[in-house]
């Protein structure tokens, strides 16, 4: 049993750690100067997500492509006005070193090739965006860090619900004291997971299951939402082995976080249904997100129940993923550090690492 | 990790387990015969909330009034017609024994004096019905079941939502397939407790805080809308210990149920906030009710997501307490078990023992 008076104290020094956590980054623009990108790996999230973006940015530009497919590459570099000069593919990629039109190279390949990829951008003397998670091990994000920081280059994790509307109004509601006293913080984040030959569903290539891919939204809203980071986890996996989605990676996590003002995180991912929900209970009223983290559409509720839809100021960039490019421009126009660095990346899976060994030890985990 | 191709197996299992609950039962009706209820202890709930529910009675009606408030005895009595000759006080209980209006005893009390109320009543050869929780341990429970079975009586405990149409529509809906393969269970239950000197806060009265109080909605609603029993827990407790209520009983709570067919429930309750929540995922869709145990006003949704919501068939009773009362009047003209016996009350509070032991030692819990 904790005693909670500390609570103000601590929700202060907890602020102060993730102090940079979904804030707003004041940065100077720069105008008539757009930073170029290289988006390494053309699949569903690269070349259908990241790709259409760069439209929406006000400082970045997409110059170059990385891909094993090379008539792929070519059609995307004509449909997006890449030049052919500026495709690479794995072989060659360190080319990319003697391209001053490349800053940054956005890493969006599946997470075994994060470490590879950000280590050898740093090399080539670019700064990097890696999606997340951010790799398949802690000691594999550390190397990230150090490679990064070797090259005097920004590394930037591609969390988009920093950048995000309604995550960020939820966030200051949750500041501002508007629900009282957080108590309990909760998130179910889950899909239904298809093909099995798909690489997320594959240990070598995911480094894990549900927790990895989509578990880690609800982990990261956990720390954002309450300012803290948690001091013990305890985890319950359920895993249908013999569906043939789930022989590697697991299907379902249900994991605890405690947090250091008595906050309690309670949180579930899972790749056998959908489920997107954030929810913090205070002394005083709720900030509710159903969903909470999608693409669009997400919603957001403050008060006793649901009768009180909030319609979130617009936020950093046209949409989430033009607000994250261009934050790592201005980040490196102004040489300043990215609100979510690869030891925000790191943190998350430190903690997840600690949530699959609770589950296989079926004990509490104390985080160092 | 578990297997769970066992699942179809343990939740048929798990159903004859608990087959009798939230079950619709098929008793006949005896037309022109009201059995009698003596309320036992006019507090809120007992004056509040059931007194008045006998005109939805069917097989039910108030028939005896005991009280230690004489004055406030006489003032009820009168309003509901009962004869002063059946007023009686905690001194003078036992001559119920002699009252041939009285066949049931409903016991209102603090959960401190269940047990030996209800075993008083069934030593004057009377029926009864105990409020939940049942007991402050898992041995008074088990007194309550021996002293009504040793005199041939019925023992029930009022589990209302039982008898609620919203709960029932959701048990079938979960028992049909409706939303495939069950996966994931979770509740919260919470309300602001207020004045410290309630007797809830006081645990020699209440035996425990809001876990005891509003969580065993949760835990119970788990057990009941599962089918199955959970065979392990593990649980987390946040108190604020300078807080006055908070002196003597916990305020929050989070517990972690595990099911055999691999089903993981989430439970939490809280003293510092209204919070009334269920929800079911299956592979297929889910089963949401918010609020899902009020004493109305409940709501259900079903699929995808909240779109589509569903208006119940009417429960057994006008009212839930009408279905609770009249069917212990029906299971005594019948000579039936009632769907929530005394066993249902005990298995609650043997978890709710295992909850706090988890708490307490911070691991998790095997039941037995």
């Amino acid at each position: 049993m904790m005693n909670i008076n500390r609570r103000n104290l601590v929700l202060a020094a907890g602020s102060a750690i993730t102090a940079s956590a979904v804030g707003l980054p004041v940065l100077a623009a720069t105008p008539g100067r757009k930073l170029g990108y290289a988006i390494v790996g053309l699949g569903g999230y690269g070349l259908g997500i990241i790709i259409p973006q760069f439209k929406n940015c006000q400082h970045s530009k997409l110059v170059a492509l990385v891909s094993g497919d090379p008539a792929k590459a070519k059609r995307v570099a004509a449909e997006y006005g890449v030049p052919e000069r500026s495709i690479y593919d794995y072989k060659n990629f360190d080319a990319i070193k003697d391209n001053p039109d490349i800053d940054i190279v956005y890493v969006c390949l599946p997470v075994s090739m994060h470490a590879e990829y950000t280590i050898r951008a740093a090399a080539a003397g670019k700064h990097v965006m890696c999606e997340k998670p951010m790799a398949v091990s802690s000691a594999e994000c550390e190397a990230m860090i150090a490679a990064c920081k070797k090259a005097g280059k920004k590394l930037m994790i591609g969390y988009r619900c920093h950048f995000e509307a309604h995550n960020l109004e939820a966030v200051r509601f949750a500041r501002s004291g508007a629900i009282g006293k957080l108590r309990y913080f909760r998130s179910e984040h889950g899909f239904t997971a298809g093909n099995p030959n798909a690489w997320r569903l594959k240990k070598a290539m995911s480094g894990g299951g549900s927790l990895m891919d989509i578990g880690i939204y609800a982990l990261n809203a956990a720390r954002y939402m309450t300012g803290e980071e948690p001091i013990a986890v305890y985890a319950k996996e359920t895993t249908d082995r013999n569906d043939p989605r789930f022989r590697e990676v697991e299907d379902m996590i249900e994991f605890q976080l405690e947090f250091p003002s008595g906050v309690i995180g309670s949180c579930m991912s899972m790749y056998s249904a959908n489920q997107n929900h954030i929810l913090l209970v205070g002394d005083k009223g709720r900030i509710d997100m159903e969903p909470g983290t999608r693409y669009d559409g997400n919603k957001l509720w403050v008060g006793q129940d649901r009768s009180n839809q909030i319609t979130p100021p617009p936020g950093p960039g046209l949409t989430q993923w033009a607000g994250q490019l261009d934050h790592l421009s201005l980040c490196i126009l102004n040489n300043k550090e990215p609100i979510v660095a690869g030891e925000e990346g790191l943190r998350d899976i430190r903690i997840i690492e600690a949530v699959y060994r609770s589950a296989r030890e079926q004990k509490r985990i104390a985080l160092a």
